[in-house]
């Protein structure tokens, strides 16, 4: 009965996100759902790529968070349109909550929406919200452990991108173990070693962004 | 519908979580609900715990996790009788499953049963497992915002222990700051900063837990 009520739930929810995917899709809009635990780095990784993209890809942000504004506080600083879904104290975003989104932006003018789910390493996972692709971010300092401990997020992943590297040194994270890992787990996962603080790897995170763009423009 | 369903589990679950407690009442046993993100620091804690108690505290875990027994070996190795649950992808622990670990735990000849949750800041603070108390693990790499993005979980517990504070001068975290956030939450929360690598703080901690064990056999 209980796992009645859930498929039902995705059932509904993975025909809202077509609609959200279609609508985007029309426009050639790339659509991310970027996912990861809480204090991985999401919200960094964004503000890094809105700075240096800024001029060559027209972005916006859909924030996600249980109670505050804090991460879409941080977002509007830099300029870009951004709105903020708070789910009151629910554990990820779902297609619904994106579609409510979708109206508040200029969709004529964008080149990517950027949606950052609830910090959530569990969750987030099993819900579409209308994106192309769903990108994790796992920091060094969460352990080298965590892949095979929450696979789902991983499979289900374009990139995963392995933040904090500059912590390394005081951790006893291996990147060689954690990047078999998520590979067993996902052969075809891209994986972006990069530190949102020294900067470290994060021109590739940008040329994968950027080559997933251009691939969904010359698509539509 | 979806929040009657929602509120029907809920209710269940405080039954069985009331049943859990009280059996393990009956026992004088202190019961601990572990909660915190992916990598915040859980088996860290306890595996520090169970080697600083040893002889002193007789202790059983009852490790969470979504599909692998990664932290229920390293709970092993230090000799402490251990049960796996693994919840097949779900986001957190419930009484029911708690409750058929205890089955499995000499419960005779226990004063301490700690219950590693699913890593999640979320989900985990919504159900009750037939603890005493909630102690939520904070590492420091997560950010001093988190808190306040995650209030409930904090709001649950009796205490926080902040993690990693050896990183502290390798993050922009501000203790102060954090310290606030929580207390203005929960102004009752017992706060503990450690280090799990070098052992910084785990003397309050340790402090803290045992006298809840003897409080707890205090009202047996």
């Amino acid at each position: 009965m209980e796992i009645k009520v859930m498929e039902n739930i995705l059932d509904k929810n993975d025909e809202i996100a077509a609609e959200v995917n279609a609508r985007l899709s029309a426009r050639g809009i790339f659509t991310l759902n970027l996912m990861g635990s809480p204090g991985s780095g999401k919200t960094s990784l964004l503000e890094k790529t809105i700075e240096a993209l800024r001029g060559e890809v027209r972005m916006a942000v859909i924030e996600g968070d249980l109670f505050t504004s804090k991460d879409a506080d941080r977002i509007a600083g830099h300029g870009v349109p951004v709105f903020q879904i708070n789910t009151g104290g629910g554990c990820h975003l779902d297609a619904n909550m994106v579609k409510a989104g979708l109206d508040k932006l200029d969709l004529a003018n964008l080149d990517l929406v950027v949606v950052e789910n609830v910090g959530n390493l569990v969750c987030p996972a099993e819900f579409n919200v209308g994106e192309d692709v769903k990108v994790t971010v796992l920091s060094v300092t969460e352990g080298d452990d965590k892949p095979l401990k929450y696979p789902l997020i991983f499979k289900q992943s374009a990139a995963a991108v392995i933040n904090k590297i500059d912590l390394i040194p005081y951790t006893n994270f291996d990147l060689a173990a954690a990047t078999a890992d998520i590979t067993g787990i996902n052969p075809v996962i891209a994986l972006i070693p990069v530190s949102c603080r020294t900067g470290e790897g994060l021109d590739c995170w940008y040329d994968w962004l950027k080559t997933q763009i251009a691939d969904k423009k010359r698509r539509t």
